[in-house]
Order: C-alpha cells, then structure tokens, then sequence
C-alpha cells in the first residue's frame, strides 16, 4: 500500500513494513587520459552540505543502468565514449530503502562540454589515481568509498 | 515540514527537497579468535529478499554510534568485548536520504550467546577472512561491500 508518493520517491507498507522506493540509480568511477578519477562536488540537502561523489543519477523509466549511467556522465561531466564494464551493484540502505544502485567503471573516455540539467549545480574535480587511496577519508558517500575501492583493487593498485 | 511520520522513518520537504530521514546506524565487520569475519543472513523487504550483511543496527535516541554497534553485535552474534575501532563513516543515499552509517572494525572478540530482538529472525555466517576477497560479488549491499574492503585494506590483504 502506497502511503506517501513524491517527485523522487514514495513510501509504501509492505506487511507492516515501511519502506522508501525509488528508481535506482547508477554511478560511474570514470577515468580520462590522465589517469584521473572524475569526481563531482555538489550541495546534497540530504547530507546537509557539499559531498563529493562519483557522477551518478537516478534511472528513467524503463532505462537500463548502463545508459543511465552514460547519459548522467556526459550531463555531469562531458565525458562521453570509452570502455565500460559493471563493477558492482547493491541496494544502499536495505534497512527501510528499496533502492538499488548499478556501479560502472569508464575508461578510454573523450572530453567533451558537460550538459548539465538546470536543476543541478556542480563542480567537476579530478583525483590523479595514485592519489585516491591516500584521500579515502575525504569520502563521505556509500557509493563514491565502495566503487574507488573496486576499482583500485580491479587495478591492482 | 514533515509531511510523513513512520516507525523506522520520517519523509520532510526542505525548501521543496524530499528527504527521508531515518536516525542512523552502525555497522561493524567483526572477526572472530579464527581469523572468520563474521555475516549475517536475514530477509530485507525492501530489497525483496534475503541478503547477506554486517551486523548492524538503528542507532537508538542519543546513542553513540559505538553503543550501538557492540550492542547490535552481542544481540546479533553473541560476539563482545573485544578491540574496536572506526573504520569510516558515510551518507548511504545522500540524494534522497538522511541517514548516516557508521562501521567499525572489532577483533579479538569473545564468544558468547546471541540476545535477538524477538523481531530479528536471522542466520550468523561465518566466513574466513583470506576467502571474503573471492566472495565480494555475492555481496548485495553497499555497507557490507564498504565495510569489507576497508577491512582487507587496513590487513593489507
């Protein structure tokens, strides 16, 4: 039974449950031709600051993660083409959140200009890869701590 | 304004933002005197099904988050004492969602009977730790996945 419905989420009992259901999204560790990690700094009201993150959006309807994940890329940061493969996926809060979340790894990447939605306002910040593991602690975000950490071990470093 | 009011979590618009607010949690990877990391294996509605996870718990009213994972973790395994420390701390779904998780590591930790929540139905599993590596992908959730390999990483497994 639906009991409370938003613009990004709604809430249902289930049994007696709550829970908080939403899309899905997908997020992308992405590296460009300097063996830079690209991260976004953005305000998350949630959070109650600024956060930095991997480039991630919710999934449109009917959307499979890996073409959310290219699109919010390009939106986010222009970064467009490349190789891409699955890291990993997970639901976030499993407690009370029906939310699953798809994580990519971009490499071979071109530039190109962002395309940011309206809405959002963010800035782009790029890690060289020999320096992520040193700043871990700077990360204050599920997904962002968990894909660096994949992808640092996929490389081998 | 709080527009929703549940048991396990609340729904405010802030400045027209959606958030749903839960109270936070702690999450701790546990190892037990033969080097087995210790999982537990319960049904998530919102994730439909059984998933495989830390222990972890809500953090009750003005509890610190330490408090709370030693007590989850006795409830939930039996497992005290023991040496604790922080192993990081993170927003689980900053786009829509005010919650915070805490994980500690704790080793050294002595046996002793579980004290489960008459509501908690849920299996412990043991795992040993020089097999977690090969064992990631049957890991669903973004805690456990986190929580994992900041632990290999500080044994510099």
């Amino acid at each position: 039974m639906k009991v409370w419905q938003g613009k990004r989420f709604s809430v249902l009992v289930e049994d007696g449950i709550e829970i908080a259901e939403s899309p899905g999204a997908a997020a992308i560790v992405a590296v460009d031709g300097a063996d830079r990690v690209v991260l976004v700094r953005q305000v998350r009201p949630a959070a109650g600051g600024e956060l930095l993150e991997l480039p991630a959006g919710l999934i449109d309807e009917d959307e499979v993660p890996l073409v959310t994940a290219q699109r919010e890329l390009r939106e986010e940061t222009g970064l467009r083409g490349g190789t891409w493969r699955e890291l990993a996926s997970f639901w976030t809060s499993p407690g009370f959140v029906r939310h699953r979340l798809t994580l990519f790894a971009a490499e071979d990447l071109e530039e190109g200009a962002p395309e940011p939605d309206e809405h959002e306002q963010l800035d782009v910040v790029r890690w060289p890869l020999d320096e992520v593991e040193a700043r871990l602690d700077e990360i204050d975000d599920a997904k962002t701590l968990a894909g660096l950490l994949l992808y640092l071990r996929m490389r081998g470093a």
